[in-house]
């Protein structure tokens, strides 16, 4: 029990930077209401669509805060402790993933 | 008052697809509120990633959506009024938009 | 042959653009060859890296040029003369393939 | 001369991927080249803009088989060698200039 609680701290949100990243995920909230208000109101589209592109670049920007705790602390401690080559497949695919 | 409220249905996101396209959103909030769920209980970071990866595809999908709506209405009407220029301008700043 | 050549014209890239195109072309050869130079001369794989995305760069500028001039000629022209749904699908295409 | 010999194989693209990567990169080379040909030729823009998006792709790819080389080597190697922090803003600063 205390162990997978110690575990859940070293490879998820580094505490540091998870107040960041859930405030990013409050304004990304907010925002994507705004784009679902300008929806209902009938709004001009290419004018809901420019929101909703700054909404997606809202959450990239999120990724990368969340990705530089992972690499500060997640990758870092893999690559030290003979996990490495699991470490370099993981960035791969993130990197792939990332944009598609 | 009668002219606006008829410009509102022609410049917005058109009845045909407006409830596709909500009930999108809707999905959308809550694949994000499933990705601050995974940032609270301390999920590993490349999961959570892959998520956050995923809402960003689905918003695009929905951008594609609302966009093939405005096409099809607004930019077919725009050019066969004189109003090409202004399209063809619209256009091309939604493309380089879209992807930053 | 006449009608053939003719409508080659009208469904390339436009004269007004071709050469700007083609200029931008060797630009991007030039410098695909200098990623191609540092790779041989054994340069620091990031330094490579970000030359390599300033290619993917320019290329897109590029694409915009192209299609700047396809929507002032071919998709005016198509929606004026009732080929409308065709040059929306064809839209829709390019802005989805343009980037995966 | 030595040295700097040594220092080359260490920091540039490796060995075994470096002929694989040359490989792709005459393949780039040769595809650029019919597009090249395709404007010249009044071939129909939207033809003309598929086989340049499949340009960047093959881009993309070569840039993802370096980048997991120098992951292998260079940042293994400087994870392991004290330079942590450098790796992980150089990785950071890929990640994010790879999309723009």
């Amino acid at each position: 029990m205390e162990a997978a609680g110690n575990k859940q701290e070293v490879s998820g949100v580094k505490d540091e930077v998870r107040e960041d990243v859930l405030k990013r995920l409050n304004y990304i909230d907010g925002h994507l209401a705004g784009v679902r208000r300008m929806i209902e109101e009938g709004k001009y589209c290419p004018d809901i669509l420019k929101q909703s592109f700054a909404v997606r670049r809202a959450i990239e920007k999120m990724e990368a805060i969340i990705l530089e705790g992972h690499l500060h602390t997640c990758v870092i401690d893999g690559v030290k402790n003979g996990r490495e080559e699991q470490m370099v497949q993981e960035m791969l695919e993130l990197y792939t993933l990332a944009n598609r």
